[in-house]
């Protein structure tokens, strides 16, 4: 089934929501769930549920519930594709790279982690979730032989802000963006996932203290 | 400034955005800001930006725009209290927990590592962010005598189920959670924010393949 091009982002922030309940479901031997009992895992409406789906051709018959596996399989293609793992490369191999990079090396995820480059010459040479890390120097030839769509970015701001204008233009599409740098803001061009995990802790700091 | 207990969790979870944006204006040496600039920051409007910070009792005189180091400390305050910072343990030293581990042993963010925990004997002893990794037989007696109010929780869902009944009996009052266990479900009565750090992975996936 072919995804339409005018799906919102907060509909599509939701899809891998919707996967996880599924995959449990699915393990759990559930074999239908309603649309009502989705809305209470997801925090929503069964309406809201409902329309998230229409999105997407609907995927089956409302009144007697969905079919877990159809809806494992249905959300699993658009969010994977049809087996195609995304060329991933990922910059800053320190503590929190190390750690991002078994998301990428999981091939359940849609991505194939291809190489991983850092400036800290202790690193570079080592093995990292089954690639080299090599010197950010190497950058512009690999990008050149192997044509990686996918940039993790690992590093500080600055260093995200002075790599990521080369990276765009060695013909990367999409950054799963760890920096506090808001590329997309210079480069509206290419598809940005930020992650701020400082944020949650934040936000749990002030729940906790003034809850 | 007393926080209201009736601010929303979205104003709550913008805050952190705030206060990113603000210590970067802070380092450019900025000293007023106009809500509609915050909006634009932001990606809302001036009137959210306003109705946000009147929850907290407005932070300024908006005519003539906000005092950069003004908001700074107020937010500041809220999220990080007055410089008391939260005693927080780790469950779960492999890869994750060492990068998320990083963010808990800055001070800047109000909270202060003072054990890791793990099952895996080729960890324990070890030397993490500043503390030594324990066997998980320890966590009872080590909370029972120093009385962490946090805990982080790296490890695989299904340890998560196992250990979350246990620390919220310890009196852990506020969850990091990167585990994929929804453990709000089962103990209402705790802070929790959850860190699904692949579905932002996944909906960047869906972006490429659906552009």
């Amino acid at each position: 089934m072919p995804a339409q091009n005018k799906v919102s982002l907060p509909v599509i922030k939701r899809l891998p929501k919707y996967y996880r309940y599924l995959v449990n479901l699915s393990a759990e031997g559930r074999e239908k769930v309603s649309s009502s009992e989705l809305a209470h895992m997801m925090g929503t409406t069964a309406s809201q549920v409902r329309q998230d789906f229409n999105c997407f051709g609907g995927f089956g018959q409302q009144g007697i519930g969905y079919k877990v596996n159809v809806l494992l399989d249905e959300i699993g293609r658009l969010l994977f594709g049809d087996g195609e793992l995304l060329p991933t490369i990922l910059i800053g191999a320190g503590r929190l790279g190390n750690a991002v990079s078994s998301f990428i090396s999981r091939d359940t995820n849609g991505y194939r982690l291809i190489a991983a480059f850092d400036i800290n010459p202790d690193l570079v040479g080592r093995e990292m979730s089954g690639v080299t890390i090599r010197p950010l120097e190497e950058l512009e030839s690999f990008c050149r032989e192997h044509k990686p769509v996918v940039a993790v970015l690992c590093v500080p701001r600055q260093s995200a802000v002075e790599v990521s204008g080369e990276l765009v233009r060695l013909g990367i599409k999409g950054f799963w963006n760890f920096s506090h740098y808001d590329l997309s803001v210079e480069h509206p061009e290419v598809t940005v996932e930020n992650v701020h995990l400082g944020d949650s802790l934040m936000s749990l700091g002030y729940r906790l203290r003034n809850g």
